[in-house]
């Protein structure tokens, strides 16, 4: 049997939740929005399952609900901020929107920010900048919860990034890849069903490859994606982010996180390029459509029923679940349900789906 | 036997061998300083090696060994070139240079290039911006090579990035990756040893993963770098440089390719960020310096005798050829005194080291 709750009384109620623990309604609504719409794109994992870690954070200080977002310094081209350890959703759109608008006067904009909190899912933050006429890059950094390429103990963290181009014929390709081979939440799930996992996905605590899913649970060492070039391309981000933004970085972080659901603190980059800068809007996003298919009509590879191109799953699963709902597992609708009693907040309608 | 070239004869040949092609010396004394620091730095494959199909090239009319870049576009900011085929380590340095210089001026710069060529080893053109105290960050397009992720033809390019920094203590940090999971020459290696190689390097002409050297040099098939991971920052970067800059993508320079030694009219993009917009440039350098040794005191994992971090092995490797000089695997050497004799320019004495 599965629960099935809709967008819309899901988002009420992050904003709810939130203005409970002290979030000023503008914050709290912003914060359920990107929310809720990783789990309309099916990304469940950055999605309202967040919630009561959220607040966990918040309670021992970690989270500053209504905190201030500071200005350490702002120009037409850049601007760097101290996100004050307020929601990392306000701050990364705050940030986001700053790098558009810059990007529209000089063609483009790049806004820094350190002591942001978690983002939850990138992909959000580059789709506004596309949906503006902009190319837009983001980076963030993470606690060490990879091995460096050649260490066998955490020692880098698995920091994303995320970019978001227009395209003429739908809504835009938005690539959103942490720079890990597999998630973790991947590895529980082979774990649970039994599964062997692929050799490269994780190693065990002497840092071996393995395939055995319980190992990488107990040892939490996520191999990079193509092992030394993600570990490489983590540490420059990180250099990017957390070092050039005067935060912390992913050791220091890691101390953050000790106790805790995971660290504050992050640092975020937030690029936007004003594509009309360079090449008239139109032409862009159609040239854009000329290459996905050119790669989308590329002969299958065995296994393969489709060539998937970045973002694609995430807005053919939005479709689906604006329309039927957004489908909740036990543990988070558990959860969330328990933070409704403590915070004396009605939960909200749930229906259940025969399988 | 092992031949030996000093890195002052091997740029004094280059040097004159692009003169006598057609480039001003200018043009000529660049694209001898970029090659040779590949090979100096250990990067052969993108050295000397390139020279006989520069000509090639040239000679076919891909490559203007004294074509003008054009302005489209300079602002303060952003500037946007065209190449106009010239060289393009000539193109690539102007380009970074600019980008480094708008940085300065106003925290961040970006000039993005169409019709340039080659550039060789991409590391060369962020070290620029790190040594000048910013960040730098190059991308640049190339002609399918890798099946994107669930194909079985190539249909995307192994599109390389490359980020530097600069540190207190040494040389910049500085990553080039490609976003296939092996080099070519590599795989090439492997096959004349006899051995095989790990999957995920490469697939048959059907698109499955192989273990065999031969089917992968066969099928031309490079695996992306972590996959779908690889492959989707491949298409990004592709957006970013052939669609933005109104040059060509993978798909139309495969065409461009045919029958040469490898495809020009290349797009590229530049990105500087001046670190002092930020940070105190010195203090930035220490924290670098902090997290490069946070990384590099991890313990080892099984196999590995040192945490290598992104560039460290070539600034090793170009001290010690600075001193004992360049080594020439015996192809390159014939093809090079081949040249000479078509030229008409006097070769460059080398010294033979017994094994």
């Amino acid at each position: 049997m599965e629960t099935i709750v809709q967008a819309e009384h899901l988002r009420t109620f992050v904003e709810q939740v939130y203005q409970t623990i002290g979030a000023p309604k503008e914050y709290a609504q912003t914060s359920a929005e990107v929310m809720v719409e990783a789990n309309l794109c099916g990304v469940d994992s950055h999605g309202v399952r967040m919630l009561p870690g959220f607040v966990t954070l918040a309670r021992n200080g970690k989270i500053n609900p209504k905190g201030k977002i500071g200005v350490i310094k702002d120009t037409p081209v850049i601007a760097h901020l101290d996100g004050g350890l307020a929601p990392g959703h306000v701050v990364s759109v705050r940030a986001m929107k700053m790098a558009v608008e810059k990007a529209r006067g000089v063609g483009i904009g790049f806004v820094l920010v350190r002591n942001s909190t978690h983002w939850g899912r990138a992909a959000y933050y580059p789709v506004i900048a596309a949906r503006e006429g902009c190319l837009g890059i983001c980076f963030v950094n993470t606690e060490s919860n990879m091995p460096y390429w050649g260490t066998r103990a955490p020692r880098i963290g698995n920091n994303p990034l995320s970019i978001g181009a227009p395209r003429a014929s739908g809504d835009p390709v938005v690539l959103d890849m942490a720079m890990s081979q597999a998630a973790f939440f991947k590895i529980v799930l082979y774990n649970r069903e039994g599964k062997k996992v692929p050799l490269g996905w994780g190693v065990d605590e002497q840092g071996r490859p393995t395939d055995d899913p319980a190992a990488i649970i107990k040892s939490k060492r996520l191999v990079p994606a193509g092992q030394h070039k993600g570990s490489g391309l983590a540490l420059m981000i990180d250099i990017l982010t957390g070092v050039l933004s005067g935060g912390m970085f992913c050791g220091e972080l890691l101390n953050e996180a000790k106790g805790m659901p995971h660290a504050t603190a992050y640092s975020q980059a937030f690029l936007a390029i004003d594509i009309a800068s360079f090449l008239p809007l139109e032409a862009f996003k159609r040239r854009v459509d000329e290459l996905l298919t050119y790669v989308k009509e590329g002969p299958l590879a065995e296994g393969f029923s489709e060539i998937s191109i970045p973002g694609e799953r995430s807005w053919r699963e939005k479709a689906l679940r604006e329309r039927v709902g957004i489908p909740l597992d036990e543990i988070t609708l558990n959860e969330l349900r328990a933070l409704a009693e403590q915070t004396g907040i009605p939960s909200f309608p749930v229906s259940a789906i025969e399988p």
